[in-house]
């Protein structure tokens, strides 16, 4: 492809590109729900006696066919079509003709855009709940079979007290089935009805049904006023992208710990070789290649944050075109989060803990001694210590 | 003074510098939480029979008046106590004696940081949804006082539709209302008790009640597993900056509404005068400082949370000295969100529109006069757009 | 097709695609570069002895064929390929044989990638130079067109000091400038040869020569000792895209001042109609996009930025496979500050100020008659600047 | 300290604490350097006549008692004071009388803060290039002390090639180097003259002479035009507080490096005591804090980076309050990275390599072994490494 700044390039191509961007390969996975949004939008309008019962039944024909076009790869997005909604609009109306034109009526494309946006975020919200839980399963399974497995607990990356694969696996578990639901709590900001707002000033003189489009796309509430639309562009999808950020984060630090545990002086685990790649240097090595990339990917999803976060910031209210530069890195970050997790689902499988190799510090008890030394002779915990980390010391030295 | 960890090593003054930080300064506000905390600790081994009736009473007694010290000024934190919980524990122990060492039993330090760092982000969280409601309520009561008065609805930063003051204030006002639901969320998170997780690993051999200590203080739930505690960290701190980002954008777009609004092009609105500052260039000049500095503070918001998830990213499990870190820009998130949203109330008390100045764009009536043709023709909004596209031109000829 | 580290374990396609990322698209710029790269590594082994006239003539060849029928579109890179390197290699051996297998002594993936990167990023600093000064460039020709043309200096948004056209535009050109100018600076991390450091600690047993492959391809040092090769990774990346930044920054600031010029309260400028899009709503408006999408790719600069400093955030010392994921945000930063310096090239070209809108506010001229008077009458600032405030209040009332 | 939103605040009250924020907490360090710069300028008035020879002398003085007194901690800059250059201008005038007014012909309070701050970089940029410069020092020592020993060189965190503790620790102290050059580096955009570009748009009517105040300064240049001195701001802030992130991400992996060394299960290193912490729990246990603060060091310099981009982002021309807020990051940035250069030059005096529990892998030595064949041989570097690797088999088999 050419950029931009190659000389030669008309100047109406240089603006298209540069306004319509990667917005007809990033459109794809909008089409159907740009078809639910319309479908609605053309039902409400029937209801509403702002379309004629013969335009509904070749809207919902043409899209419904346009839809199936597209899923079986007949027609595709292209830069002229500059995103999915003309994209539509051109090929319903070549289809069905001027009735195509009818389904304008009262929106806009700025509340369109929206609508099918809001629909797929709903989708990929669950699909990302989904896919953090699995995790979740994983560990847990890996909790159950290694259930006999000690392993030291660690603070300041020393060994501090006793603990076990099972309360390692499951704390990871724990806290991924929290980014779960901080996943679910996110669709409060998302389900929000944008249909009626049009540019984001309403639909002067129309007796739009704003509820009849909630209720059958499945949103939980109308969101108001209209002028609420608009300056909420980008909360949503930094909701989500945050809550994706704590999953990543606690995704890399598993990693890091596995990467930890495979290092050849901890030796704790050996992991699936189908998880590993070879070393052009040495033949017996194999590198965690997939857990260094899960690593890395903290830093993917906290740059998508940064950049969701700028965008609105300090523009003054109603629709601004800088807007549509969010999608990019919401898609960027939905699809690494939820291909990060499918890959730590599978690698976790593999998993296994070589016990042997895991060797405790005598002195990680010293505290659980202590404490019975409380109970046992009423001591306080202070003096309880003191005896303690003497009897160590004692035993230290006899090993010597 | 000696620290919890001192074993009489004479410690160089720079080490204790760098560790130490500024903790004894920021801990300030974390002292009625920490003997709130540490009340109910004392209380739960009393009741567990591990603390004696004598003791619970002194240390009752010794931990109220150690607060009213406090919070008469009598006492501050040093930089040689390190922390709000050497300090307490050193002026515990010097006020009643021995009973004073014999609340340490079945904690950590780890587990009481973060008890009395959760119980002050639940007032915090309080506060701040009560401050960003201030704000929404001084709107809607702008869009009430305004109630007639008409703005244009912008787009693309163009005047596009007819808009008003009332509705314009209504959308800032949902915004607001809005980050006020999501910083009340964002307790879930926040309100887990973490007291019982001691270094990360539980109290081995003592017979702790977590949901003794979980009730007393308020918290939903006891967290669990241990180990998903220092795991956690981090997690609901930024979880709440998070909310506070979005509740300072949305400050801050307010803010630039009002700084275009209140520029000499435009004049749409006046600003009361103990809210701007005169400049030493022009005698007639008043500086919007306020607006602008509250629209700055959206960067300082993002900076904080940007160092917050950076804090906890990658880093092995278990407690990680790191992790104390994680305050400063806590604690500057949340005052300046204060701040900001208490100054805007203000503010907004303040701001009156001059309707004289706005003027309207003829042409934003546009969609309502076709959108109206269309339901009374029963033409296609395409047809009746063309039409009223074509009477606008007239009509502006005419005034030439 | 073999990847370099397969051993005939048949791999899971999950964890191809997982690992190979988007390498095989992103790499497609990297082919003319590591063809270079590889040819200088040849001849330097040639003239080391450790390679035959034969073999050299052979790659040599086999390199220039190659990169001749890439340029003609005639090959790419495959996802199987996994990435730019193993896509040559693989060719190489299947044109001319056991020769092109003979260029991996002496040298790793690890500095091979790093050498194709460095000497792509030599030719994008280039081309992002003259990108920003040709935006100069067209500022400093709108400044000389509107020469004539006087304008309010705003502070605080605010009218305060007499300024022109011309002054403006040569103050963001100076700007553009130093943004050059700071991209030439940053060829200082980038240019180090990193061949001849392997995998990250040199080739043992071999003469390599690293000053020949140095000068061959134009790098002004050879980078020492070898483990700051990979310790140093990210670190030239980022100091580019922080300068892009900055420039993207500067050039965001101009757009969103001439949104303010255009908006219809100003009303100081035009844009030529190319650059501005149709409404669906008002058919006399025009939106600014390409000014909206300028001032909005600061955001997507400082979010890439942001990932790659991540990125090799408390990493250990040694290549980690992490570092793959610092392409995207790169090249995604490259080319929007690519694009966005010459649609801003192209728009600035068609700015038109419209002097009759253009009102100097009669204040803005009182700090420059007080200067007057001190000269004049000899008295201190502060007693000129109050007679002055007087007169203008006088003034002011014999206008109403 | 009452927030702002304690009731019962006047309003005046609440705008200034929240106007001037911390400053006059924040500039006590700008203190000289406004002197040297308000200096500069009375002198530069009296050489141009603006200023009388008697007027000058009080100045000079004046000035030098103030700056006596304030080192000496005989007053502070106070909240009422609001910033540096109030405190100073009130001070002076109490002192010396009218001729203390005189000083502010010719500029305006937006250069004077830039060129105080300017003042201060440079001096606070040496301080920053000596200490990563020592730390470098410290890192050559380190491998000097520790020449014979070996380590491993890792890739993927696994064993990969030989290297050494020297080799480690050359390259680590390059980068430092490389850092301190940056740092450097960043010099070129603080070095230039604000002084003479007033509000931002020059002195009208006054012969102000700007190469005079550069030259008694110190700077490189003057910086031209006078509209580029405020669209500049927070461009040399970022350039000096990005070279710090890059210093502090080499530190923090310094510090990842050592606390892997550190671990029990590595047992490479052991740290002097005074640079660890006790535990409450195990008695033998010595925790590496401060390496831990260091790597988390990281993330407030990232945190810093992006509150200082993010603050003159998409803001119009001419000065804003906004850019107030750059300080504090600004200081933070500094005063984080000075210390944390301190704290690890101390630290890395201390640190010793206990070279029996460093155990290196056989097959690291794979790839030097197939490079010698090649050489002995003259096979390809492929057969080469597959003959090696087949002897490593069978040696790992013999010793089982």
């Amino acid at each position: 492809m050419q950029r931009l700044w190659d000389k030669g390039t008309p100047l109406d191509e240089r603006v298209l590109r540069y306004t319509a961007g990667e917005d007809h390969l990033l459109d794809a996975r909008l089409v159907e729900y740009d078809l639910r949004a319309s479908l609605a939008h053309a039902q409400m309008l029937n209801r509403q006696q702002l379309l004629s019962d013969e335009d509904l039944a070749a809207i919902e024909a043409g899209l419904q066919e346009l839809g199936e076009a597209h899923a079986r790869g007949e027609w595709q997005i292209t830069l002229d079509d500059e995103d999915v909604h003309t994209a539509l609009e051109k090929r319903l109306t070549e289809r069905i003709g001027e009735a195509g034109k009818r389904i304008h009526l009262g929106r806009s494309r700025n509340d369109q855009v929206l609508a099918a946006l809001r629909l797929y975020l709903l989708d990929a919200a669950d699909s990302l709940e989904g896919a953090a839980d699995a995790v979740a399963d994983a560990l847990e399974a890996l909790g159950e079979r290694e259930a006999d497995t000690e392993l030291p607990g660690y603070t300041h990356m020393q060994q501090a007290m006793p603990s076990s694969v099972h309360l390692w696996a499951q704390g990871f578990a724990a806290e991924l089935r929290d980014d779960a639901e901080g996943i679910a709590a996110s669709r409060r900001r998302i389900s929000r009805n944008p249909l009626g707002s049009a540019a984001g000033y309403g639909v002067p003189g129309l007796p739009i049904d704003r509820d009849f489009t909630c209720e059958a796309l499945g949103f939980d509430t109308v969101q108001e006023p209209v002028t609420a639309v608009q300056l909420s562009r980008g909360k949503a999808e930094a909701g989500l992208v945050f809550e994706l950020c704590l999953l990543l984060q606690d995704l890399g630090r598993l990693a890091t710990d596995l990467l930890l545990f495979y290092t050849q002086e901890f030796a704790y685990i050996s992991l699936p070789e189908e998880m590993t790649t070879g070393s052009s240097i040495m033949p017996q090595k194999r590198n965690p290649d997939v857990l260094e990339l899960v690593r890395g990917a903290t830093a993917t999803l906290q740059g998508s944050l940064v950049e969701i976060l700028n965008l609105p910031a300090k523009l003054p209210s109603g629709y601004q075109r800088d807007l549509q530069r969010l999608k990019p890195p919401l898609f960027r970050a939905i699809d690494l989060s939820l291909d990060s997790c499918a890959i730590m689902e599978k690698l976790l499988d593999g998993v296994e803990f070589l016990p042997d190799n895991i060797l405790l510090d005598p002195g990680i008890y010293a505290a659980g001694r202590a404490n019975r030394l409380v109970l046992e002779e009423g001591i306080s915990f202070r003096e309880a210590y003191r005896r303690v980390a003497e009897e160590i010391r004692r035993e230290a030295d006899d090993d010597d």
